[in-house]
């Protein structure tokens, strides 16, 4: 009997191949090049960093994604080519044609990505061994998807994969992505980088607007330590391999696949937030009754940054205190008689006082690995959320005690 | 021969009691029932949090400062009365009515500030038998100035006080300050109290135009957690003892006035810094080249609040990297190949590239217990300033592993 194994990577997907490669860039001497290859074309589509300091990478995907015909993927670890100039610049155009002329294919078909290291130039002999490798190492098989997901890796301590699939039009869409790290880069500068593949048959347009709306819901909900690095990057490839219908407007099927892109970032989110740097739980921070939902999506994300609340977590502290004073400091709409706030289903506060609770309860669900925060402002009806991590003396120690 | 003590606690200026006592608020029977008396009454002129939601004692400290008539001020540690709802405002008014009939004065003139745990009713036995106590205990030496500002602090490890003099129409005018924490309160809330006397004759309008102001520059440019608290509360009382000219309009006087209230209140953030959770280094943070005064302030706190560069500084790590990503995220106007960036006088970047530095020189600076962040944008001739301290494992270890 042959052993089935589940292909849980970004070549789950019909029509991929990657690959990861170690070209030295990383002293420790790990998987430093992935690449993704999508021989017959894809649809593509991308969002950045709003940082106004980006990494040349980021400039030159941004290049090439306006050029169509995107075919391929190549990322760097070890180094984000940020600060570095019109050197930079050059190196990263570089990289397309180097991968592009060994795949036999346009370089500007090629999107890229780099994380680590910010205001050191790449060491291009090592890019270039790295890039050699990973042409070589191509292939569609689950072992070649997961070594893509190890390559981008910085401070992240385990590859961060997921696949969905999906019926649309009566065919199964796949749906695969990996990311990388929502802590730090050791020794140096956050990063999120996001890569995601599938074989639906969908127009740039729409797999535009599905991938916002899907990072915009997970990803973007998450918030480690309020930084955005120079070098965030969410891109997607769509092989358009599954026979579905096109997806090329509003309707039944784009709601499928937008449903299964969204849970599928959301799952991702989750295990970011879970292999955060020093982070030993997480939480979601659901915020109603706000006047309206940017109202709602600033509190939530207040409450999931202040460090105070997020040293509480650590310490199995039902400190609900500090959330009220982070909600009431982050500039929204509030009535404070109407204030309340629920650690779960237990309610610690409300109409604007302290309430009776069981306080080794709320130790207990403080100090399980995953917990939910409820705030109501009572200014209105709307809601929104977000996730967060404890601040543990772990993260300080990572991005302190280990130099640049 | 006699000994000259010189008083640098709030009893220096003519015209103030003071008193600091033990009324078993704080479960160390430490001090935590502070008073200051202005018997012939006082010029006073106060400034508050902007959080939404706020202390009693805030509410209360707020209606009694427009009654006018202030002759004094009231103020415990160990508990913020704030989410206390209706029982919370009557116990403020009451510590006002205790100390003000102990005293002799109307209620009204009695302004307060309380600090410590969020969300418990004040016990009010213990209030009332520290307030017993501080009144008992009123008198002008430096003794008495010293236990005011013992009986204010929280987590602070020492007490911060001190005083400036400054000849204003051929008089000696004394001006004198103390603050509590700019860290967390064991266990919960970020306060910052300042209480602030002079001897100095001036009008109430000019007298809160300084306090905006001095405040403003000093207080309002630290950053230890970005977290700005239910309760801080700044408060000066002036007993118009000093027989200067009266200060009741912009010139030359004012400014006099000013220039010393301000390098007061910077002596005073310095030495909040300094003392704050966990901190073991201090910086200020230079912002020049903005487009607005305002870009230029948001930037600098930007830079001083991120986690990662206040880690950097524990580490003593010359992460500029980390910096440039704080100011290319905060939202400000800048001119990426204009930006530059200086450790005290070492340039690290400049024009959008990597400069070539001293390596050991850069750490050595940053290792100091005290260095400044110069950030060019570029864009403009803006420039404004920010104090910032390091983020250690002690700051976790105080607000996670100390239980409410």
């Amino acid at each position: 009997m042959t052993e089935v194994k589940t292909n849980s990577s970004i070549t789950a997907p019909r029509g991929f191949l990657a690959a990861g490669a170690a070209g030295g860039i990383k002293r420790s001497g790990k998987l430093d090049v992935g690449a993704i290859l999508c021989p017959d074309g894809a649809t593509a589509a991308a969002v950045f960093t709003t940082n106004k300091v980006v990494s040349a990478a980021v400039e030159v995907c941004r290049e090439n994604l306006q050029a169509g015909g995107a075919k391929a993927v190549i990322v760097n670890s070890g180094n984000a080519n940020t600060c570095t100039g019109e050197t930079g610049r050059a190196n990263a155009r570089q990289m397309c044609a180097e991968f592009a002329s060994l795949c036999g294919i346009a370089p500007e078909s090629v999107l890229l990505a780099s994380t680590g290291i910010i205001g050191e130039q790449l060491p291009m002999e090592r890019v270039t061994k790295g890039i050699e490798l990973v042409c070589a190492g191509l292939g569609s098989d689950a072992e070649q998807g997961n070594a893509f997901a190890r390559a981008i890796m910085t401070t992240d301590t385990v590859e961060k994969e997921a696949v969905e699939t999906v019926l649309i039009s009566g065919r199964q869409v796949t749906i695969a992505g990996c990311v990388k790290g929502a802590g730090m880069i050791a020794p140096n500068m956050a990063t999120t980088l996001c890569f995601l593949t599938t074989d639906a048959v969908i127009s740039a347009g729409m797999l535009q607007k599905a991938l916002r709306g899907a990072i915009g819901d997970s990803l973007n909900k998450l918030t480690v330590d309020a930084h955005q690095s120079t070098n965030d990057t969410a891109i997607i490839l769509a092989s358009c391999k599954a026979e579905n219908e096109i997806i090329d407007k509003d309707g039944a099927d784009f709601a499928c696949f937008y449903k299964a892109l969204n849970a599928l970032c959301k799952k991702l989110a989750k295990m970011m937030a879970r292999d955060a740097e020093g982070a030993t739980r997480i939480f979601q921070v659901v915020v109603k009754g706000a006047k309206t939902k940017s109202d709602a999506a600033k509190a939530a994300r207040a409450v999931a940054d202040y460090d105070l609340v997020k040293c509480a977590v650590n310490g199995g502290d039902p400190n609900w205190g500090r959330i009220i004073c982070a909600v009431g400091s982050c500039g929204v709409e509030l009535v404070v008689d109407r204030l309340a706030c629920k650690l779960d289903e237990l309610t610690v506060f409300k109409d604007g006082r302290p309430a009776k609770f069981d306080r080794a309860l709320a130790e207990k669900i403080v100090s399980s690995p995953e917990h939910r925060i409820t705030v109501e402002l009572g200014a209105g009806d709307c809601e929104d959320f977000c996730y967060g991590c404890d601040l543990s003396k772990g993260y300080v120690e990572i991005n302190a005690d280990y130099h640049t």
